[in-house]
């Protein structure tokens, strides 16, 4: 019931609402300028597990069943549940969805799986094949840091240009009615652009073309213009990132310098916390949009809102082998209220 | 516009169609017993590249141009492509989409990735948000081999149990409109079961339980029994895994024996190939099921057929930090012609 809408972008006519959220997240996270907004900051980030990838697997399954209990219903009321991370093999999601009765689709998209995971719960509902779906997505800062970059025991020092993977869960319940909630209505999935950056340490500079691309392709398919969302959200680009994107799409023609933010850029006070660029990590643009931009969006400061998720596709040998990092985003445009 | 059936079923009401598919396969497959259902027998399974993932790529890259050939279309004409594949951060996948003007979704369901990509194209066309999906997945035996287990070069002995990594991949186009070709008609997406096997050498095992419950599942749903497809079809449970599926089967009423093959069982003469247990992997089923089957779907050999598979969602370090092995299976039935 669908309509696709210009090249790239799908109006879905059932609006799906996002109707739940919960969001937990790591200590140095509830430090920083958006603690007020989470619902949950964990004191301790192996949340009393041996390992990492355990603690961000349980991080995962507390918010699925928190998110539930908010929402008022138990897992066999959830046709899907769509879920990834960065670590191999999924295994947080993988380990999280052992522990639930819902039919699981792993996805990877890096750091866009929140908003792949989200765009894929909608068009299931708009198929109408269930009533209720759930998107989670989560990135810890030690398991990632230990498989993509350097033993945390190295205390190896870190590029300016460099970001800190978010510690941080989120779950999010969609469903075909409700009133009062945050409502999907336009999807631009995005294609992977590699304009050729090599250094891991440029994530922001590696997804922003593809940022560019998506979002520039959003506004030509729907017609619409920068000021017609009260906020355009990209999670992660972090600063240097969120630059060149808004100086990149001047060069089409949208000046979305006014209200525009990037999650990788508020998560932290980059100066004081030390995090350089800003925060990255699936969990990032998940936690940020499922908590500040849903929150200000059920409080009516947020009416239109866009949403893109940009993900640096590189491997953990891809760079080795000398290959440049493949870029891609997602975008999603929420509306609160209305028919 | 789709249905529910029962728990866990959906019966899609626009029956989208697999207009085209491609296959390629390593050379060991082809020297198999199936060798006359691939469209293409590697020489090189290095494709000239210089590393197995990107070999691996490449054989992506070349199944979707392939298939878009075949089903004469061009890469504009397809809304998404959805892809997965067994190395980290899907790899060959992303690396594939680097080089395709489609927007891109990546899926991790280890061995299942390819019915997991069927079904959400599936769902997509039943949403109506395009006219044409692509569904693309992959294994490679080498970059396996190394990510997984060890280096190929220490010519470490195999066990009995274990299985082969298939060297493949496989493209589907689907599609809104067309006639005598196979329709979806009914999937049902599994949940993650673990039932504590723990030797990585023990796959069929681990992912017999989420098949069985999977394909319970889908008969119960329906009201179908096994007898109503012509076949049922699992990707890769292996001998071993085969067997335990037909036993437990039986315990809930249901015997599959007659018309059940399994993808890893079939492709390689397991005695002479020395693939002990079968083949396995993301290509595996895909490749045979694009090929005898899809083939034996157009020649009217079979006019209704259930395709199940298998993934085991153990990472690359799960089992060395002492995690049982999860399995998951989703099952999608077929049916040639019809309304």
């Amino acid at each position: 019931m669908g309509r696709k809408v210009g090249l790239q972008t799908v109006e879905l006519l059932t609006k799906p609402r996002l109707i739940a959220t919960y969001t937990v997240v790591g200590p140095k996270e509830g430090e920083g300028p958006l603690k007020d907004n989470f619902d949950e900051i964990l004191e301790d980030d192996l949340c009393g597990c041996k390992t990492f990838e355990s603690a961000e697997s349980k991080m995962q399954l507390h918010v699925v069943q928190e998110v539930l209990k908010k929402a008022h219903l138990k897992e066999q009321d959830i046709s899907y549940i769509f879920a990834g991370d960065l670590i191999n093999q999924l295994m947080p999601s993988c380990f999280m969805a052992r522990e639930v009765d819902i039919p699981f689709l792993g996805l990877y998209g890096a750091c866009s799986t929140f908003i792949e995971a989200l765009s894929l719960a909608s068009i299931c509902l708009e198929a109408d094949i269930g009533n209720h779906m759930m998107a989670v997505s989560s990135s810890h800062f030690s398991s990632s840091e230990r498989q993509f970059r350097v033993p945390l025991e190295m205390g190896s020092q870190r590029a300016p240009s460099s970001q800190w993977t978010v510690t941080g869960a989120a779950a999010v319940v969609l469903a075909k009615k409700g009133n009062n909630v945050p409502r999907v209505t336009h999807i631009t999935l995005g294609k992977v652009k590699d304009y050729g950056i090599t250094d891991p340490n440029e994530m922001g500079a590696a997804m922003a073309p593809a940022a560019v691309d998506t979002i520039k392709q959003h506004f030509q398919d729907t017609g619409r213009k920068p000021n017609d969302y009260d906020i355009i959200v990209s999670g992660d680009l972090g600063s240097v990132g969120k630059q060149i994107t808004t100086e990149l799409l001047k060069e089409y023609g949208y000046n979305i310098g006014s209200n525009y933010i990037d999650c990788g850029d508020e998560i932290f006070d980059c100066k004081s916390q030390s995090t350089n660029c800003g925060g990255s990590g699936a969990g990032c643009s998940a936690t940020v949009m499922s908590s500040m931009i849903y929150k200000g969006m059920i409080q009516k400061k947020y009416k239109k809102v866009l949403l893109i998720a940009t993900g640096a596709l590189l491997s953990t040998i891809s760079n080795y082998q000398g290959e440049t990092i493949p870029g891609i985003a997602h975008a999603i445009a929420l509306e609160f209220g209305g028919e």
